[in-house]
Parts: structure tokens; sequence; C-alpha cells
């Protein structure tokens, strides 16, 4: 018998439906080499990316399951040799893998500060609600509201209680060290995390429709007593490995599910 | 007589010798519906322009003398409907003009604040000798450089020598306006204007290996006594037209002309 189609069902419902296939996993440092991600994942690196000649970008990719994942790192700075951190490089990241990639899911992982007065702690996973930026200062009205960006995660109920994550909200910005005019603009984004990537992520999916969810580990406690720069290169390797654990899970929980039950 | 090749001449000569044939100019707003610009060069808005769905991308094309002009402009923010100024839109539009248009040279033609102790005044046009970031503060040894990521614009020194045209230093950052730790990095980069895309243009067209050119006209004195929103506001539309007529003098002096010939 063939089911019945209820006329006044959204459209959207029957998208909803398929399990998830693609998704993008978007990162922004590498840590000791290759990711434990991309190595627990048997991902191998793609070495006729279809990104243009001259970015440093580099795809993993490979079949976990049900899922194509693509494991996205912006690479080494080519002047610099460093990690290119930041929101530049993660939008367009971002924007060039969602052009290739199709995906149905945007994961942005990637490490964190904390703000211990609002219950974070080293080693905790977040999940973010909202991303938005502290460090876009445009005081003309309307432009203020663009430069904080301020935008919603793809909310996932089921996937935080199940895995017993926290949820807050995160702020992003260019730079690793706060300002007393960050800090004011992190608290009025009411912010628990600060990361260099969140929002600009969250940015390019918005603009693109792409659902993006956003897990974060905290490395640093920005409102303790220990120099952020230094508590960060301490627990990054540690950390990295939670965050690696917990978006295996992430990945783990996602597999055969559609994005509504997520 | 068949010309003379000279083995020991560096192969990028022969390419230099073609005349320049594509120019992407990059604005980051649209002041009062149609960019002079457009009028002036006879620019036509693309209806099917090679962006992706949902991204507020703009671009006006058309022929000028020997030259394919592509004005792009990242559009209105679907979100807030201002125009999407600063450095993520228009790294991206960047990029995706160069992967679309694969142009010779790119344009960044904008607005900037100025310093005037360092001798700029409210409608000078500068060309930048060099581009660097002001708000992205990484105090970790050689992340600090990336953060600064200061470039050299391509060289022009026979258009500014026949424009009459001032040179130099640029500072990007993400807000107009400006803390004290801003104030130190633009003076660190040893900085005359103030902008919020050029570096982010810079950062693009060098991974992918395009000249780029900046041209700046400035709107307001970050170091006198007006407050810098009001003053931004209060001179925009002037600026922007002197700024328009300056970008159509650069573009007629580079018609014809090779790139080494700038």
């Amino acid at each position: 018998m063939a089911a019945v189609q209820q006329s006044d069902a959204p459209l959207a419902s029957t998208t909803d439906e398929k399990p998830i296939s693609n998704i993008v996993i978007v990162i922004a440092m590498q840590t000791g080499g290759t990711t434990l991600l991309s190595i627990n994942f048997e991902l191998i690196e793609d070495p006729n990316s279809p990104f243009p000649e001259g970015v440093p970008w580099v795809r993993y990719h490979g079949k976990f399951k049900g899922l194509n994942l693509n494991l996205i790192w912006p690479g080494k700075d080519p002047s610099s040799g460093v990690d290119s951190v930041g929101t530049i490089s993660s939008a367009l990241v971002t924007y060039a893998a969602i052009q290739s990639f199709k995906p149905d899911l945007i994961i942005n992982a990637g490490t964190a500060g904390g703000f211990k007065a609002r219950g974070a702690s080293v080693g905790d996973i977040f999940i973010a609600s909202d991303c938005a930026f502290h460090d876009r200062r445009i005081p003309i009205p309307v432009f203020d509201l663009y430069g904080v960006g301020s935008r919603k995660a793809f909310e996932t109920p089921n996937l935080v209680k199940e895995l017993n994550l926290k949820v807050a909200k995160l702020s992003t910005g260019d730079s690793l060290d706060m300002t007393p005019q960050d800090e004011s603009s992190i608290t009025a984004n009411d912010a628990t995390v600060k990361d260099m990537e969140g929002a600009a992520v969250a940015y390019v999916a918005d603009l693109l429709k792409v659902p993006a969810i956003f897990v974060k580990a905290v490395t640093d406690i920005i409102d303790g007593d220990k120099p952020t720069a230094e508590e960060f290169l301490q627990n990054l390797a540690a950390v990295t490995s939670a965050l690696d654990l917990a978006v295996e899970q992430v990945i783990n929980f996602i597999d055969g599910k559609c994005i509504s039950e997520l």
C-alpha cells in the first residue's frame, strides 16, 4: 500500500528524512603532523584536492560507516609556516569545501579559551548554541549588529543529551589575547568559550544554508591566573586528544541519523 | 629580422610582456545604489553571476578600451541589510572572483581612515605600498608574524608618478573604531591609512599569486578631534566620488600596459 503523502507537511521534512551522508569537518590546527581524527577514521590525504594551486588547504577524506567524511585543514601558511588559524582562513576553506563537497552538515572542531566564572574548565568539551564576533566593532546603527554577527548554531538536543556535552555560547575573534574591549564584547555576547574561527564558519555556512555545529575543547582559562599563550601551549596536545575523541563520538552518533534527529 | 631572445632573461618577463587584459576591482561599499564607477565605465550588473546561490555578492562587468573589467561588491548582508564590509567578506569575494575571472590584476578600492600626524587629509587618495593587520594578536613566536600578515602590495612606480598619488602603508582591521592595542599595532605597522579590507584582499591575492594594488581614499582623520563614525558618514559621499575618479584614472593608465610597466 502506497504511503499517504500529507499535503500540508512542510517540504523540508521530506528532505530531512534522508540520513546524513556528507560531512565536512573544519579544523584550524593540526597537532603532531596528522590529526588523531584522520587516523581513527582512516582518512587519507587527497593529493589532488579540488582546491586551487597556491592555497595550503589540505583535505583528508574517507568513508566511515554510512558517512562520507571530509576533514579540511587550512594548512601551513606559505609565508610563515604556522597553522593558518583565524577567521579569514576558516571562512575561505568553509566556502571552498561547501562548493566542492556539498555537505549535509559542517562540524567545526577546535580549541577554545573558557571562562571559569561561567563554568568552563580545561578539557571541557562544549557544543556552541550561538556564535558571534567580539572584535568587529562598527558603531553605526545596524552595522554594529552586522559586526557582531550573532547566529544560532544548528540545534542538536539529542546529540548533546546522549553524549552529555555542555552547551554554551561561543565568541570569536582573531586574537589569542583579550583586550578590555574584547572582554566587554564577549560579555555582551554572553559567551562561555572564545575561539578564533567559529563565527566565521557560522557566517559562511549560514550564507550557503548548510547546517553547522561547533565542538570546542577548552585549552585555557581566560579569567584564570595563567598567561593564555603559555597555558594554551601546555594543554594543547592533551586537549586536542579529548577533542578528537569527542568528534569521534559526535560522528558515531550522527551516523545513520537524519538532520532532524540530531 | 627575428628578435634575439636573451637566454638569461627571466621567464616572467615574457609573460609580463602581454598587456593587462582582465581586471577585478574589489569594493566593499556601494554608495547611492550603483557606484559611479559602474556608470562611468558602463558596466552592467550580471544577473547570472558565477557566484553560488545564497551569497549577496554582485558582479558588474564590461569592456573598457582593451580591458575586461569586473567590479565585485560583496553586497548587502542578508541578515542585517547593510554592506558586507570587513575582512571575511572581502577575502571571500576576492577568492571567488579570482577563481571565476582569472584576473591579471586586482584593484581593491575603498575608503580609509588617515593619520594627520603621518600626512593624511580628508579626500587624499593613497596607493598602499604594504598591507598588514592590526587586530590579529597571537603572542606565540611566528604565529605573531602570521597574525600581522604584512605583505608588500604590487609596486606601481610609474602609475603613482603619473597620477601624482600618495604612497603609504595600510593597516587593516574589522573595527571602525580604534582601541589602544589597535593603535599600537597600527604604529608598529607604520601605517598612514587604516581600512577594513585591504590586508585580507592582499592575503588572498598573495595565496593565488595575483598582483594586487590598493587605492584608498581618506574619509576621516583618526588622530583628529571628530568622532570617527560621524566624520566617516559626513564625508562618505564626497570622498567616494573622489575615489571613483581616482580609480578611473588608474584604469585609464593601466589600459594598454603590461604589468611590468605599472
